[in-house]
């Protein structure tokens, strides 16, 4: 019997970006946006803070995009995508919003993106967010399960362990010792080699 | 209050591709393997029909993804993507198999398919096939639904009216006339410029 079909899920951010919202805080010179939920675990609260910031240095959606388009994809990110839409499909899932990762998507090689949105005001401020389902990370690699997958799920952090969780291979990459010491279950990349790795396993079998 | 972020869901077939086991049927000199559901309602015994063809005739799957590898996508279909996934997420959701439209994803610029796969022997016949999920291309725009995407669905055939009908906007491509008939409240594109244009409708509100 063959097996079904694999399909692997991405996060975004830590795996083939950098943190999008230090990279806004170090080149705005604004370190208060450097906060994350480690510092402001209520995200309602840290978004609306964020705003705050955006609205009082008269920083519009414009001028994030600006800087973001200025980022670069983490070295030898580029090249393992090439390598994996080659091997199987994959999705990028990510909480980030379309708005933010736009500028990224032809460098990364159009890969199809599940991401949030922005309420942008008609002076092109930041003016709210809209989650497009709770736990969707997890609620996606669940779906792709349903619809007779295989899955994997690949991510750097706390926030990426429920998708994790729910694929059939859960690897975590380049993580923080604390998520590898809490959630010894799932595999550990520490290089795009070592992703490419465990991926092949999982190919194989998992 | 900004709209839930849209994907479209497209048939492949028809909509990207000619019709492959056709192309199979004319490059091989095999008639025979033209036959569809149209001429034999049940999918299971009509893919029996063309391994036993194809096995009586000593061809590989190897032998018939060189005929695909041959095939070029429909004239404007490569344009239409460049254009569409610049404007939005899209997914191709096929009833064709993995191994079939392997060689031309390059091509189509590597977007997601959702298809099924084959079993291949160890002569390099095929042996099987593996349905991922029934009615998947329905399931699967339901699953963009439940993960809060406003949904799309193109397809150019009685068999993708379920898709359709279960997207937020349902668009045919080229139908025959009798699904036109059958199903007047879905739009009917017959060029990609038209298909551009109901896209449009669809990411303006829909």
């Amino acid at each position: 019997m063959s097996l079904p079909p694999p399909i692997v899920a991405f996060d975004l951010e830590g795996v083939f970006l950098p943190e999008i919202w230090i990279a806004v805080a170090e080149r705005t010179g604004l370190p208060e946006l450097r906060r994350t939920t480690r510092d402001e675990p209520d995200y309602d609260k840290l978004m609306h803070g964020r705003m705050a910031i955006l609205e009082r240095n008269g920083l519009t959606l414009a001028d994030i995009q600006q800087v973001i388009a200025s980022m670069d994809a983490l070295p030898g990110a580029v090249e393992f995508l090439a390598w994996m839409r080659q091997r199987a499909q994959m999705v990028i899932i990510t909480d980030s919003f379309y708005e933010f990762v736009a500028p990224f998507l032809p460098k990364l090689g159009w890969p199809t993106v599940f991401a949030h949105t922005l309420e942008i005001d008609d002076r092109g401020m930041m003016a709210g967010y809209r989650l497009r389902v709770r736990d969707g990370k997890r609620k996606a690699v669940e779906a792709f399960g349903a619809l007779g997958f295989r899955t994997a799920a690949v991510g750097d952090s706390y926030n990426d362990t429920t998708m994790l969780g729910a694929a059939d291979c859960g690897i975590l990459f380049r993580p923080p010792e604390n998520v590898v010491r809490e959630f010894p279950h799932f595999a550990v990349a520490r290089t795009y080699a070592e992703l490419r790795a465990e991926i092949e396993r999982f190919l194989a079998d998992c």
